[in-house]
């Protein structure tokens, strides 16, 4: 574990700081859901933390960090949406001045919450321009500190508070799923599960259209693709991070790819059976266990759902 | 309290009976929408609760009750929907037969549900035949025990559980809201409420479609109106009950009225902010609170969110 950004310590110092801001979101099931899995599914329902979606624990987490100086000057970052909102509303938590680089293309709802947080918002085109350059320069200019959307170890420790709750609050469980972008999700969540689960198979499950995950985990080495069209927007991530990619290959069993038609599905499923709403790209992990991808007779696997933030005309036109 | 069809101790018995068999659902805030109403909002989810409405408390409480005799022989009951699988479930898991008497226009998810829940189904128009009569034949015929989906006090007592979850849960209130149809919910929750918060004003919300709750509180005796058109299905009712009425007229402080443009609104609130689906019917005491019809300034109100069943076509197009 020496080699890796995060300890499990580091995860246990994030639960720390991020406690009483964020949200202990619950574990919910479905005796429906598990009928047709054949096993015992616990979803840790992330779309009921607070912004709508886990990316809250890894800002919170990573801005608590900041010394005077940083606070005084400001955080910058770029992000296709949850991760925006999650550090805007941390920074005015915290009294800071944030700066967030958006995609134009960016869900209408999200570029709102994100403004009504007190953000200041560039835009930029995610098909053209490089959001990273994009941000070392808004950066240097300003004299801002960057948080990244994942590739960072307090982003990563802050997530992996995720997992750690549910194993905390549900029992021990034989399998963990979470959805994967960048990786700060399931890096984090397979440091804390390797802890308190040893024997646990942990997977990351990522829109087919873009799967260079599943690509960089059986190459070894990262790989980078054009930004992926799904309606996954959360994970429209063109690689695994440098922090990111070696804790998901040592730690998780494998990746899961599923279809924008079976995201489609599950997210039907939530709204209809479980009575919640949860964003595409919060279906990912669901989907594959709903797919039937993983044999799950007599097991408990944990699901990260990990957001529930989606314009309304998306969302209505994709249940029907 | 004599004159009532049920005491507190009757509640306090329902819960035990149920504890076990229905869920003990979450109380829910949204910041939002505290920040909108001004006051401090605890939305008791019933939602969650087993086969998506609080109706499985007041079924699975009456089914309880039943001799050995009624057991063997069945139930039966006619319902909109919800009482309907309310009914049909608990009779699964109680062992006993089920018959269901549902209009020919219910819901087609709320078909399936109870059908799924192995009972048989009989249906009836609700624009031209009377459901109390078609019940009170079938089950003289059959021998089978009628239980109605509201005038009853074992599904009164039932009901009243979600008021006593709540207050537990969440402390003491200063006002309680609750959908209103025949007053089942409304009136065991006002016994509950009464004995646990004496001082807190208790309201009942319907359709503006179908306002004779409000008529009959004032006028002193139970008006009767048509069969009223509202996307709040679950409310159609056309009168208050024999048992239900005194109960209203004595405990609580006013009916409000809200409209289908006011549901749908307050379920897209749910749907965006909160992540939760919500019926319309369920959105009644939350629209109230929404549209402003009360002062809330600094004040803790309970609003009832009774069931999440709805067709999901239906859904989508409220939301968009």
């Amino acid at each position: 574990m020496d080699a890796f950004a995060l300890s499990y310590e580091d995860i246990v110092a994030a639960h720390k700081r991020i406690s009483g801001a964020a949200r202990r979101t619950p574990v919910l099931t479905s005796s429906t859901a598990d009928g047709r899995a054949g096993g015992a599914l616990l979803f840790k329902c992330e779309n009921f933390q607070r912004m709508g979606a886990f990316k809250f624990r890894g800002a919170f987490n990573s801005l608590s960090r900041f010394t005077e100086e940083q606070k005084a000057a400001g955080v910058v970052t770029f992000s296709s949406g949850n991760h925006a909102q999650a550090v805007a509303l941390s920074a005015r938590i915290l009294g800071i001045r944030a700066v967030i680089i958006m995609p134009r293309d960016a869900p209408a709802a999200k570029v709102a919450a994100t403004e009504g947080y007190g953000a200041e918002i560039i835009f930029y085109d995610r098909y053209s321009e490089d959001r990273d350059a994009l941000g070392a320069k808004v950066a240097a200019e300003q004299g801002l500190t960057l948080i990244p959307p994942y590739d960072h170890p307090d982003v990563m420790a802050g997530q992996g508070t995720t997992a750690k709750e549910l194993i905390e609050d549900a029992g021990p469980v034989d399998l963990l799923l979470t959805p994967l972008g960048g990786g700060g999700l399931l890096s984090g969540c397979a440091v804390a599960t390797r802890e308190l689960c040893p024997d646990c198979e942990i997977y990351g499950v990522e829109p087919e259209a873009g799967d260079d995950g599943r690509r960089s985990f059986h190459s070894g080495r990262i790989t980078t693709i054009e930004t992926p069209q799904t309606i996954a927007d959360g994970a429209q991530t063109r690689s695994l991070g440098r922090f990111t990619f070696p804790v998901i290959r040592g730690l998780v069993k494998d990746i899961l790819t599923v279809s924008d038609a079976e995201l489609a599905q599950a997210m039907r499923f939530f709204a209809e059976r479980m009575k919640i709403v949860v964003e595409p790209t919060g279906c990912l992990a669901a989907a594959a266990v709903f797919s039937g991808r993983l044999d799950l007779a007599g097991r408990r696997a944990g699901i990260v759902v990990s957001g529930g933030n989606v314009d309304m005309e998306k969302y209505a036109a994709l249940l029907r």
